[in-house]
């Protein structure tokens, strides 16, 4: 890991070697919470940030950006911002999705250990070594296909930082506190924030990838219709989709 | 490559080894919109849509859906559909963003290039060897984030094919043909169509992936405010944003 390149050296410095396949990449990134308290060096920021600009926008028009927040007092007061909205999000989540009853009192539950994952991410939140706000530069009003030009590009944020050992998730938080966070980083009127994305270095290990059974989830020739090729590997972890449900199911 | 694994052995066939690494992957998968005439094998297919799958969703609710075109009489007649809105949507754009002109006359312009690729997507779609509705499952009300729980699914999509040796491009294709199109494919009201995928084996070279230069696209703390990591490593090709100027230049 090139961790010790000066941006100034950047320029002549090729990107870090592979480590990681792409389909093994592609089928084993998970959404990474809990970050050792480390700063991601500049070689490794210009491969996140280059591999998500590598991403593709309607008409190649990258109308995506990126704000990147690391330390000094803009970037710790707008982490600050999100870091509430992030506690005010989580609680009103606990609640309404019921992570607080049912299977959510086994300590050992699923369910207990996402609520205690989410408990620190947002109580640490002010600490996350990155925050990268993605947005999107208006050029039309807008419509239902404007993620297409920027949401595939956060995507390459969070694989590019699988490969390179890091690891992150996408939020909202943005949602709760936009104007005052627009103020502070002096967003643009054109430009909608449209991603919250924190970046680290895993602390602790990370479990499978879980999804619902593929042929749930594909279907051939029409609506419903199961596709013969849509078996899991072997070895596929399933989880039912979404939160638990209200009842505490 | 797998390409002679038939559905029923699926369950006990790991996913194809990697021969292409993660970074180098995000970093050079561009639009592929020449195929060649043969169809994707099971075991790929498989592997596309199994990697599709494994993208993040808001709370891991997964309301991604894939519906897979290849051939039979509903899904070409699909396929016409959406080969007529292409070709309408190609028309409008030809017309509005100056392909016909300035440079568009050159024949070696890369814009007289894309017009030359444009054309040939379009005009050969009913041949396109794949097409894949991605949908998206309403569970509330829309909000600008929806995208984001499923276009980082399509980007897998994209990204799986180049890991082994397939191609394509996402498109707003069904937009133009959506109501018979749902209807066709019996595609329920709380279901939106998000993205028109073709994908298929690559008819000949492609070129590197352009964008702009990176210190345009990510910034540091404050909009605008240039991030010292922000440099393109050797070797990178440029572009312009976006579709050519309708004055031709």
């Amino acid at each position: 890991m090139p961790a010790d390149v000066e941006p100034g050296d950047l320029a002549t410095t090729p990107l870090p070697e592979d480590r990681v396949g792409l389909l093994e990449g592609l089928t084993s990134t998970r959404a990474v919470r809990r970050y050792l308290d480390e700063p991601i060096p500049p070689a490794v920021l210009r491969a996140l940030l280059f591999a998500a600009t590598r991403a593709p926008s309607g008409s190649n028009r990258q109308p995506f950006r990126f704000l990147v927040l690391t330390d000094g007092p803009t970037a710790d007061a707008a982490k600050a911002m999100l870091g509430r909205a992030g506690r005010r999000i989580w609680a009103m989540k606990e609640r309404a999705e019921g992570y607080t009853t049912g299977s959510g009192l086994d300590e050992r539950s699923p369910k207990a250990r996402m609520r205690r994952t989410m408990a620190h991410y947002v109580e640490e939140f002010e600490r996350v070594p990155v925050v990268v706000l993605a947005c999107y530069v208006r050029y039309r009003e807008p419509t239902p296909m404007d993620g297409a030009s920027v949401y595939p590009a956060c995507q390459n944020l969070l694989l590019a930082a699988r490969a390179l050992g890091y690891g992150g998730v996408m939020t909202g938080f943005h949602g709760m506190v936009e104007e005052e966070l627009r103020a502070l980083l002096e967003i643009p009127d054109e430009v909608a924030v449209t991603a919250t994305v924190t970046l680290g270095r895993p602390a602790g290990g990370h479990g499978p990838v879980r999804r619902r059974p593929l042929e749930e989830l594909v279907f051939a020739g029409r609506w419903g219709e199961p596709a013969a090729f849509a078996v899991d590997p072997p070895g596929t972890r399933h989880t039912a989709a979404g939160p638990p449900r209200p009842t505490g199911r």
